[in-house]
């Protein structure tokens, strides 16, 4: 495939570390919430395989934060997402889809409760402040909704606790999967989530100072060389064989939660109030006629830019929208918009990658 | 300046005239509304003189529309803006800018009256839908919001006129600045706007079907030979000169409508509703204490990708936010938010540029 190089501007915010990272061998940006997000440092393959085994530095400013602060906030939160948030926690992250009237989905990001009224909502790729001001303005809530300046550095990998273990001492590794507590390093302090895009284990870092930031993110490649650490970023063949779903690619505004497989995160049974319970009580009722699935393709290359059809013979099978060549499985890898009557994964389906017809199977997500 | 490629994916959508453009010797993308949106064709001066010549075609389908429709459509656009469009006639588009409710900008879409209750908001990068929806939501109001997939294809320079004239006949040249018609080209019906994003005169056609719109892209190329048609996209030299304006470049939600400017466009005055009137009117009794205005600065060569300091001697005279180096000025021509007391124009700045430091003076805008 031809590539292309991004034409930078202010438009395309660069973060703390951008200079940093530049200098340590990126190649590839993607674009996250208007902000250059690393894509790749050259060699995605090599970078999976130290990921699944040693510790990896990632940019990750480009989730961006809305905080919802005031009278107001958790109400706004919940008018947002499908998801019951009423139990939330102080110092819980919680995943929640992010739905409008029609039940169509928006985001699918994290939420952090960091005080009884005051939200930070960690993003995937769309403006969802402008909903948030849209409702708040509709509504007359008193809420204060921004973007604060908060710049997430993602430690992940199996090797990540031994890493921030040396940094911030012993206390880190009380924190559960999806808390999130304060920690101190030379003096600042930093907020601290085990969370990440990645199913290899680790930590985000919410920074609010920038400076701090640097000076963290410089310790963390000191403290880690025994621990070979290296810099690196979402990786497309961890992220699509764990099923971390990317808003934009796997799904967009036309597919409603059920069919992302989201059943956990909707609550339409108690007296919440949320955009778009009435639209997914029908969708309930009717059930729903596609889902996203796994699908395991014998060929080596792919790059999936629009959704590509998969067929059986004349039958459209359904949609493939993020695919990656394997070096695990020796296969593409890849999540597909399948229709019911293909669910029960007995039938194989053709693709066409280029000029080549491929052969492939549907398999449950998480694919590994 | 290093150079990165952009790590392309469903998210980054395509659209229907990217295989032939990258084809046509496109090397740069930019990220705008969540899609692929040419920057380069390798050789920006090149490509400047040309658009000042002759006539260039873009795929301009990046400008998403918004589409609202309903009893509460014209309701529901004005409250997003605080240009007055209760006279607006249909077949006009309207350049608007979109607020919050603290008055900050959000976007500056041009809007296109289609029916009596029907617009289509040519957006500028952000997710005004979003917007739009939470506004709707919140106060129920009876609109229907989509994305109609419309791709733009924007025919601009000098001889752009010979070329459509030749195209779609002489009734195109009845089509005054800023209106829009419906004209039919080998059976397909075609919005076509005398608009674009360069002021070296032309038309923006709003396609609708993908296969007509591939098809005018070939007749374009074909019929343009003798005009020395070449393909192009918004010109960073030309755009600067111009003083259009480019969101999330020059301004942000940390701006208002005055600092940009956009004076014409606001009504605090009649008695119209839109979200952000009570703020525009206090900023209007206080007045502003920055402004947009261009500058010329003595150097060959800038890459803007983060705000940029202006000083005289230990004073700050305001930030440098997008640059260029202009072939027929000989400088670099910019776009900088400017502090009050140096708007009489007679303060020169320095400007640090990688290690160097370049003298500037401050101008009107447009530059030419």
């Amino acid at each position: 495939m031809k590539k292309f190089y991004i034409a930078k501007s202010r438009r395309l915010r660069s973060t703390p570390y951008t200079s940093r990272i530049e200098k340590q061998g990126l190649t590839a940006y993607t674009i996250y919430n208007h902000m250059l997000l690393p894509a790749s440092f050259g060699n995605l393959e090599k970078e999976y395989l130290h990921l699944k085994e040693h510790v990896q530095v990632w940019d990750v400013a480009a989730e961006r934060q809305v905080q919802i602060k005031g009278k107001d906030a958790t109400k706004l939160v919940q008018l947002m997402t499908c998801r019951n948030i009423s139990k939330a926690k102080i110092g819980r992250c919680y995943y929640a889809p992010i739905i409008d009237e029609q039940g169509g989905m928006l985001n699918d990001p994290v939420l952090l409760k960091l005080e009884e009224n005051k939200w930070w909502i960690s993003l995937a790729d769309s403006d969802i402040s402008l909903y948030a001001k849209g409702i708040a303005s509709g509504l007359s809530l008193q809420v204060e909704i921004s973007e604060p300046d908060v710049n997430i550095l993602a430690i992940q990998g199996p090797k990540s606790f031994k890493l921030m273990e040396k940094i911030l001492g012993k206390k880190i590794n009380e924190l559960k999967f999806f808390g999130f507590n304060y920690y101190d390093f030379k003096g600042n302090k930093f907020l601290v989530a085990r969370s990440g895009w990645s199913k290899q284990g680790g930590y985000e870092v919410y920074v609010k100072n920038r400076d701090a930031g640097k000076k963290l993110y410089d310790e963390l490649f000191l403290a880690g060389k025994e621990f070979q650490v290296k810099p690196g970023c979402p990786n497309l063949i961890e992220r699509i064989e764990s099923a971390l779903l990317s808003a934009g690619n796997d799904f967009d505004n036309g597919d409603n939660p059920y069919e992302c497989g989201f059943d956990q995160y909707i609550d339409i049974d108690s007296n919440i109030n949320y955009l778009g319970k009435k639209s997914l009580i029908e969708i309930s009722k009717k059930g729903i006629s596609r889902k996203l699935m796994g699908v395991l393709i014998d060929a080596d290359k792919i790059e999936v830019t629009e959704e590509m059809p998969l067929y059986n013979v004349e039958n459209l099978v359904g949609f493939l929208r993020s695919a990656t060549y394997s070096p695990n499985l020796k296969k593409i890898v890849g999540i597909a918009m399948i229709k019911k009557e293909f669910w029960d994964k007995k039938t194989p389906f053709e693709l066409k990658i280029g000029d080549k017809k491929s052969k492939g199977v549907l398999c449950d997500l998480p694919i590994v």
